[in-house]
């Protein structure tokens, strides 16, 4: 399965958003993830990365965008 | 292994942009994508869905955004 794990950047660390990942459908200010499992989750943030291979998709949230 | 194919929307149609995508990395108003073989192809655009269970990567050309 092709899916991948969303991590939040909070300075050096990454925190799991959410895990097996499907869909990443960005929006006005924002990214609509859907997991493998059908669950949805919205955050107001950009993607910095995504590393198709790693199964890593790594998002900046909107608050700490400078 | 868990790449995807990057599309660019036109109208009705998709078509691809660059194959077996690895990573990616938005910049400014813009996407750096990287094949698994290492191939560079920058586009003036945003992602408007990755379907990851799919392998498939939809682009929006800068151009012809409203």
């Amino acid at each position: 399965m092709c899916e991948a794990n969303a991590y939040i950047i909070k300075g050096e660390e990454e925190e799991l958003f959410l895990a097996k990942v499907d869909k990443i459908i960005p929006h006005e200010d924002g990214l609509m993830l859907e997991s493998i499992f059908g669950q949805k989750k919205y955050i107001k943030g950009k993607i910095i990365e995504m590393a198709l291979l790693d199964h890593k998709i790594i998002i900046e949230e909107m608050e700490t965008l400078k």
